[in-house]
C-alpha cells in the first residue's frame, strides 16, 4: 500500500509533478503553436525548463503549452498566456490557472511501435490522435509518426483506423438522407474548380452533396476562397443541414466546422516536409467524407507533368488503394485518373474562376471544365443507380444545357446567404490589367501550373478576390507573335508589378520553357 | 537574361522574398529555441505566418528564428527579440536589424534522400550538419533525419561522414603530444564515476589524457558535475591545453569549449522522443574523441538489467562497429562488456562520488570501481603498448596502491584551479540525512540503478552538490532487517523529505521487488 498519502492519478504518476497556480497575464502573441511564458527562477525551482510542455487548466478546460521562461516580463506567481491559449481557455488577465509538468503521453509508445515496424492497432490509433488532438505531442513527435509511416508504409488496417480516428476526432455531418454523394480532386491543377459544377448538377438531379472545400495553401485559390466570392462559405454545421435539406447541395468551408478537425493538424506536420505518406493521404481524404456521411464517392486523380502525380502506374495503385479502403469504410468509390498536364478552365483566382464557373452554367465557357465535371457528375450518379451506367456523362451535360445546373446554382448561393441573382459579368475582377504576348510564333507546348499559380498569388490572390489571371490559349493551342497569352489582374498597382516582376524574373530561364514553348 | 534588374543571389532564388528592416525591441524572453516577434499585420503582407522562418542579419551576422505574430506588443517597423537571438547577434532595443523570409535550407533534400533508403555523401552529410549548426532546420525537419537514421539503419560511410561533419563542426584541441587516450561508457549506471580515476593512473603512466564530460541529462550527476565538486570544470580552450601539457591530464567539461558542437544539438533531438539511432551514438561518441585527436580509446559497455544494453550479443555487435569505425577515423579502439545490472562504488551524487573516487585513491574504497578503472586504465596502457598487454590492469593496480595515481589526482584538481590539498572528509555533504533501514533479512537480488537515480535527484543532485544518497550494500550481499540499506542526504529538510516521499510512492509496488528482494 501506498503509505505517504501521495494521491495517484494517471497524469501525475511521474515523479517531481505537482500542481502550481499563477495569474494569467495575456499577451497579444501568436506562434502558431500554444505557449505559456513562466517566471525563470519559479519554472526551473519546479523543474520545467524552455521547450518542456506544461498542461494549463481553467475552469475544467485544459490544454497542454510550450513553456517559455523569462526573467522580469513575467513575476512569480504569473503566467504568460499567448492568443492561442487564451482563446481557447477563456483566460483574462488576472484569472487564476492551474499547470502541472507533462507526463510523457502514451501515443509515444505507438508511435515508436511503428517506427520499428510493427502495426498500430485500432486503439492505439485513437490514442495517437487523442493525443494529438490535446495537443500533448511535440512537432519532433509527430515528425517522426509521419516519418515512420513514410517509410515503413502502412498496412490497410493502419489506414482504416486512422480514417475512423479522425473521423472521431472531430463532429459528423449527418443530414439523414439518401443518397449521398462526394467528390475528391488530388491537387495540383490550377484554375480546376469542378467541385462548383459537380455539385449543382448533382443536387439538380437529386442527390444530396454536402460538399466541404478547403481553403488555398499554396495555390492561388481553393474552392471555399472561390466560392467565398459569391456566397458565405464559413457556415454552422446545423446551418450546412438546412441548406442541404433544402436545396440537396451546398460548396462550403470544411475548416469553419469541426469534421475530421485531426486531419489539420496532420496536413500542418505533412507541408513543412512535403512528405505526404499514401496512407495518411487516404486515410484524410476518406475520413473527410466519412464525416459528411458519404456513400458515394468519385476521386479525380490528375497525372502528368507538373501534376502531384506524375507516373500513371503510381495513379492506379493509389485508385485501388481508394477502392478497397474506401469499401472497408462503408463507401462506393470510383476514380477518375484524368490528364493533369496542363490548367482547367481559362481563369486563375477566385473572381475569375467564379467566372468561368457561371460561363460553362451558362452553356458556354472552357470545354474542358465542362467535360471533366460531367464526367464526374455522372459516374456519380451511376455509382448510386440514378442514371443507367454509360449514361452518366450524357445526363449529367444535359443538366447544364437544360440550365438546370444554373438554377440550382444560384438556389445555392441564395441559401447560404449570398445574391442568387447575380451576373456573371458583377462580378468584380481586379482594377488593374496587364496583357502577356507572345513573342513569337508557334504551338503551346505546356502550360505550367505552378508558375500560373505563383503569378496569380504575386498579383494577390487568393485574399484579393478580384486577382488572378485569365489564359486565353491552352495546351496545343497555335499562337502568333504578339496575341495575347493571358492577361494579369490585380487590385492595385503595387501588386500588379509584383506579379509582372515575378514573371520577368522567370523569363529568361523558364518563360520560354515552360510557359511557351515554340515547336515550329 | 534577366532584364526586371531583380539581383540573384543563393538566398533571394524563391518567389516573394524581399529584405526587411526592422527596430530591434528585446524581450527577457527564452523559449529554447531562437524567436522573433513581428507585427501581425506587417508580417502577413509580407507572406510571413506563425512558425515560418526567417533570417535575421545584424552587423554581418545572421541567424535562423522561428517568427511569433503580435499585433499590439510589437508595432509596424520593430521586431521583437527573444534571449537567445538578442544574446547572438548583439542586438540592444532599438538596433536596425535587417530580415528575409528564408528558403527551403538545402539540407532537406539529403534529408529526404535518407528517408527513402538511399545512402547520404560526405559532402551531403556536411551540408546536413551545417544546416543544422545555423539553426536553418526546423524540430520536424531534424526529427525526421533521426527518425530516418533510425529505421533505415546507417552505413558505415554514413556514419564516418557524420562523425567528420561534427568534428568539423566545432573546434579541435589538439595538444601536439602522444600518445593521447580516451574513454567513454555507454550511460545509464549508478556512480560509474571511473573516469576520475582513469585519467590520473594514465596521466600517472606518462600517457595524454585530454578529457572532456558531461553534465547530468537525467542522472544523478554527470562526470562533470562530480569533479566540480573539486574544481572548475568549465575552461577555456587554451587552459585545458595548459592542464594537459603540464599534467598529462585534465577533467573538464566538454559542453564550456565548443567541440563537436553538432553532438549537442543532436542529443537534443533524440531526448524527447528517446530515440538513439545506433550510427548516430557511434558518431557522437567518436567524434568526440576524435575533436580531442584521441588515439587509442577504450569503450565500457555495461550490459545488464536496468542498463542502456541489456542483450549481451548487442552489445557484441556494437563493440564491432566501435572497433572498425574507430579504425576509419584512425583511432585504434577496444570495448569492455562489462556487468552493468547495478550501480558503481557506494555514492551516489556528486560529493557523495567525490568520497568514492578518494577512498579509492587512498587504497581502500569500493572494490567495484578500482576494479573497473583499474581494467579500462589497463586497456589503453596496452592499447598504445606502453606496458606488454596483459599487464595492464597489474600496472593500474600499482599506480593506484603506491598513491602516484593520487598525487597525479590532486595535481589536476589544483592545475584546473580547485584545492589539491583536499581531504576525503573535508568534502561536504548535506546536512539532512535520513537512513533507509531493511525490512527484512534477505539478500539483495538486485539494486535498481533508475530507481536509485530518481532517489538522488528528488534529494537535489546534481544541483545540489552534497545531495544523493550512500549505500551500505551491493548485490548478491546479505542484510538483516533493520540494518542501514543506504543513506539520503539533502542539503534542506524540504528536499530530503521530497525525496523520502518519493521512495515510498514507490514502495509499495517497487520497493521491495526492486531494491531489496528478499529470497530466504
Amino acid at each position: 500500500m501506498n503509505g505517504t498519502g501521495i494521491k495517484k492519478h494517471p497524469d501525475s504518476m511521474v515523479w517531481g509533478k505537482k500542481d502550481l497556480s499563477a495569474r494569467a497575464k495575456c499577451f497579444d502573441m501568436t506562434s502558431g503553436r500554444k505557449i505559456v511564458v513562466l517566471n525563470e527562477e519559479e519554472a526551473i525551482e519546479n523543474d520545467i525548463y524552455p521547450s518542456y510542455r506544461v498542461m494549463v487548466e481553467n475552469a475544467g478546460k485544459q490544454t497542454v503549452a510550450i513553456a517559455n521562461l523569462s526573467r522580469d516580463l513575467v513575476k512569480r506567481g504569473e503566467i504568460g498566456i499567448y492568443v492561442e491559449v487564451s482563446e481557447e481557455l477563456s483566460l483574462h488577465d488576472g484569472t487564476m490557472v492551474r499547470l502541472r509538468q507533462m507526463d510523457r503521453p502514451s501515443a509515444i509508445e505507438f508511435i515508436k511501435k511503428k517506427l520499428d515496424g510493427k502495426e498500430i492497432g485500432e486503439n492505439e490509433m485513437k490514442i495517437i490522435i487523442a493525443d494529438l488532438m490535446d495537443n500533448r505531442l511535440s512537432e519532433a513527435e509527430l515528425s517522426a509518426f509521419i516519418t515512420a509511416m513514410y517509410i515503413r508504409g502502412t498496412t490497410d488496417n493502419e489506414v482504416v483506423y486512422l480514417s475512423d480516428a479522425i473521423v472521431e476526432s472531430g463532429d459528423v455531418l449527418d443530414i439523414q438522407r439518401h443518397p449521398i454523394v462526394d467528390k475528391h480532386c488530388i491537387g495540383g491543377i490550377a484554375g480546376n474548380r469542378t467541385t462548383m459544377l459537380v455539385v449543382p448538377i448533382c443536387a439538380a438531379a437529386g442527390l444530396f452533396m454536402p460538399k466541404t472545400s478547403s481553403r488555398s495553401i499554396t495555390s492561388a485559390a481553393g474552392t471555399a476562397d472561390t466560392m467565398e466570392v459569391l456566397a458565405p462559405v464559413d457556415l454552422e454545421i446545423e446551418e450546412v443541414k438546412e441548406v442541404v435539406l433544402k436545396s440537396h447541395g451546398c460548396i462550403v468551408w470544411g475548416g469553419g466546422m469541426n469534421l475530421a478537425s485531426a486531419d489539420d493538424r496532420l496536413i500542418r506536420i505533412r507541408h513543412p516536409l512535403s512528405l505526404d505518406p499514401k496512407g495518411v493521404m487516404l486515410a484524410s481524404i476518406l475520413a473527410k467524407k466519412k464525416s459528411v456521411c458519404a456513400e458515394y464517392v468519385v476521386i479525380d486523380i490528375p497525372v502528368g507533368r507538373g501534376a502531384k502525380i506524375s507516373d500513371p502506374k503510381e495513379a492506379n495503385s493509389l485508385a485501388n488503394d481508394f477502392i478497397s479502403i474506401g469499401k472497408r469504410l462503408g463507401m462506393k468509390i470510383e476514380v477518375l485518373i484524368t490528364d493533369g498536364s496542363d490548367p482547367i478552365g481559362c481563369g486563375v483566382g477566385p473572381a475569375l474562376e467564379c467566372r468561368d464557373v457561371f460561363d460553362v452554367l451558362e452553356g458556354k465557357g472552357p470545354s474542358d471544365l465542362r467535360d471533366k465535371s460531367c464526367q464526374m457528375a455522372g459516374v456519380l450518379m451511376e455509382l448510386c443507380k440514378k442514371v443507367e451506367k454509360g449514361k452518366g456523362y450524357a445526363v449529367a451535360n444535359e443538366i447544364i444545357s437544360s440550365r438546370k445546373a444554373l438554377s440550382k446554382f444560384r438556389e445555392i448561393i441564395e441559401l447560404q446567404g449570398g445574391n442568387g441573382k447575380v451576373k456573371r459579368d458583377e462580378i468584380e475582377v481586379g482594377k488593374y490589367a496587364h496583357e502577356v504576348l507572345a513573342h513569337a510564333t508557334g504551338r503551346i507546348s505546356h502550360v505550367d501550373n505552378r508558375m500560373i499559380s505563383k503569378i496569380a498569388r504575386a498579383a494577390g490572390a487568393p485574399a484579393d478576390k478580384g486577382a488572378g489571371l485569365y489564359m486565353n490559349f491552352e495546351q496545343g493551342d497555335r499562337v502568333k507573335k504578339g496575341e495575347v497569352l493571358f492577361k494579369i489582374y490585380a487590385q492595385s498597382e503595387a501588386k500588379l508589378d509584383f506579379a509582372i516582376k515575378t514573371l520577368e524574373s522567370w523569363e529568361a530561364f523558364e518563360l520560354q520553357k515552360v510557359i511557351l514553348n515554340t515547336v515550329e
